[in-house]
């Protein structure tokens, strides 16, 4: 048994989330606001949920500057659901012979690679391959190409575009899923973007989309209803009952960072904890940062041990100390930090100093 | 402000949950079981999370003596998503010669009928059209047809199939969203059986799918992984981070039932709570049951009053009284009590007082 104070949860997603939040969500779900009714049980068409789905995508409206030719959507689709959605939404066409271009990054631009296959022509604009360990400097676009996606912040290896891909007119899709809302974003220079809220905004089985309303007009016709961008639009996420309780929980994150000051306060922030936390790996003789410098994510920091066996005898160690998820995915193997917003910088003390007490011991 | 003991909740979904189980999630929602981290934030491929997966499925085991041979998967993709999911992967074929029959008994049904129809043969095996207020007796199936798919139950039209369609040999697939679990059934009979949890089950943003897996095989090849039911069997439900916390509250609730007695004893006080109300809409002169005595639903009762002015006095009264939720859906007007497995007697005894009341000083 361990409670809350003795644990920092280091999960790449799942993940930590602001204690504030937690305990509002808890409150709401024997009563929302005073209503006598739980967040679960409301209506989704009823006022009390009305206001708070509103209150959502005001919110993010405001956090993040959305423009009003925007779209904000809540879907229950995950990530890797809309890599095939978006490729049946926008690369598909009655000849088959419209191209894309996707920047191939790591595990989930692979992914969305495979699933866009299917639905048309797939052109890798750009690779990392085949150590992953840094962003490419440049991109190869096909020409008439109906998007570029590319995923932003690459979760399993621990790298991050500093800037978004140069693409001119092209419509730019993003897969924001684990870094979005952690630094200020020009919504703007995106066609859509799309997010799995499991990271940084909420709970997983919800996730967040904005898009140019332009851009969503030209998905292929004759779609389901659900598998239709243009859907969620038109009714306000509500064309079918949404995932409410997900809903509250990004509303009440987004107004948690808010009141921590914005995207440039937890910019901030999250540059601290991961400077702080890649200063000390750069000094260690044991510890070693994966991912090439300027190419760093500020949100996975994933770094190996001198040797497997250090790695493994400090994993155990760790959660002994309440250090817990650590361990790097499994098609990588090593240690991973995750440090997404709602990550204390506290955390990110105790793990350097545990990892510098176990080099002490072992050197 | 209305405290949650003034209040009965007879939202036709989301609807009201056990009050233990909406206790057991708040507590969950910052320490799910001693580990110090909360459900929202717990890895879905961490032994904390997988415990919880599993039991949910076990006693879901337990609770519908789902045989061996049947999958039990949870899926994000809501009912209205299944309409199109089931006839991309059972309808579609190459030729799109199939076949599929569909038993018309409401919206529900019609809409899964709108979205099976671009993947093949639609045949109306039986319906209930125009008025909706009974289940058709018999059912005029297709000759080879792949599957018949019924809506056990009619929210909006407050009918409910007393016993299975008659289908012989024929593959059935039941839309249980709004009775699953509310009484004793017999899995055997069923291809495959689908529920948006947010009636009897649990949150919104997550389905329970119950399916023969011999059934499953029968599904078109190529299908997108997320799009294909046997990835959720062979996987688990974790290809993808799955709605973890929904997953956790679905989990909860199939143990209060168990804590019931069972599917025996809730349809036992179901049958109890129905039968009070529609036994003072037979008694009353002012309001009257819509749907016809042997067809009536146990989950959503729906009547009128004499007149629409009568109906509206009584909505507003009922929501000053903390009855909530009364007002029949914008399809059909007049009233609707939804008296879901987690919605007490006391609230039924508390609208008929209610009903009662107005009556008598209004005749």
């Amino acid at each position: 048994m361990q409670s809350r104070e003795q644990v920092y949860n280091f999960s790449s997603g799942p993940a930590a989330l602001a204690p504030s939040v937690l305990q509002n969500a808890a409150r709401a779900l024997t009563d929302l606001n005073g209503t006598g009714i739980g967040i679960l049980e409301h209506s989704h068409r009823g006022s009390a949920f009305l206001e708070v789905l509103q209150a959502a995508e005001a919110n993010i409206r405001t956090l993040a500057a959305v423009p009003d030719d925007y779209a904000v959507l809540f879907m229950t689709a995950s990530a890797t659901h809309h890599f095939t959605l978006l490729a049946r939404n926008f690369l598909a066409s009655s000849a088959g012979d419209a191209t894309a271009d996707y920047c191939d990054t790591g595990v989930w631009s692979n992914k969305a690679i495979a699933a866009a296959k299917p639905f048309g022509n797939v052109h890798i604009a750009c690779s990392a391959a085949p150590d992953f360990t840094a962003i490419p400097t440049t991109l190869n676009l096909s020409p008439g190409t109906r998007y570029v996606h590319f995923t932003s912040n690459n979760t399993i290896y621990g790298t991050q575009w500093q800037t978004e891909p140069q693409v001119g007119a092209t419509p730019l899709i993003c897969d924001a899923s684990s870094d979005i809302f952690s630094k200020p974003i020009d919504i703007s220079r995106y066609a859509l973007l799309y997010a799995g809220a499991q990271k940084n905004l909420g709970p997983s089985g919800i996730s967040l989309v904005i898009a140019r309303r332009e851009f969503l007009a030209t998905a292929a016709p004759g779609l389901a209803p659900l598998e239709d961008y243009r859907t969620y639009d038109r009714e306000q996420s509500l064309y079918n009952t949404p995932n409410t309780f997900g809903i509250f929980v990004i509303g009440e994150t987004v107004k948690w960072l808010l009141a921590q000051g914005g995207l440039a306060a937890i910019a901030e922030h999250n540059a601290h904890k991961a400077a702080r936390l890649y200063n000390f790996l750069e000094e260690s003789e044991m510890w070693r940062a994966r991912a090439r410098v300027g190419h760093r994510s500020l949100m996975n920091v994933t770094f190996g041990g001198s040797t497997k066996e250090h790695e493994e005898a400090f994993l155990t160690r760790a959660e002994a100390l309440g250090l817990s998820g650590l361990r790097g995915h499994r098609a990588l193997g090593g240690l991973r930090a995750s440090i997404y917003n709602a990550f204390p910088l506290q955390g990110v003390e105790a793990l350097i100093a545990a990892l510098k007490a176990y080099e002490l011991e072992n050197r």
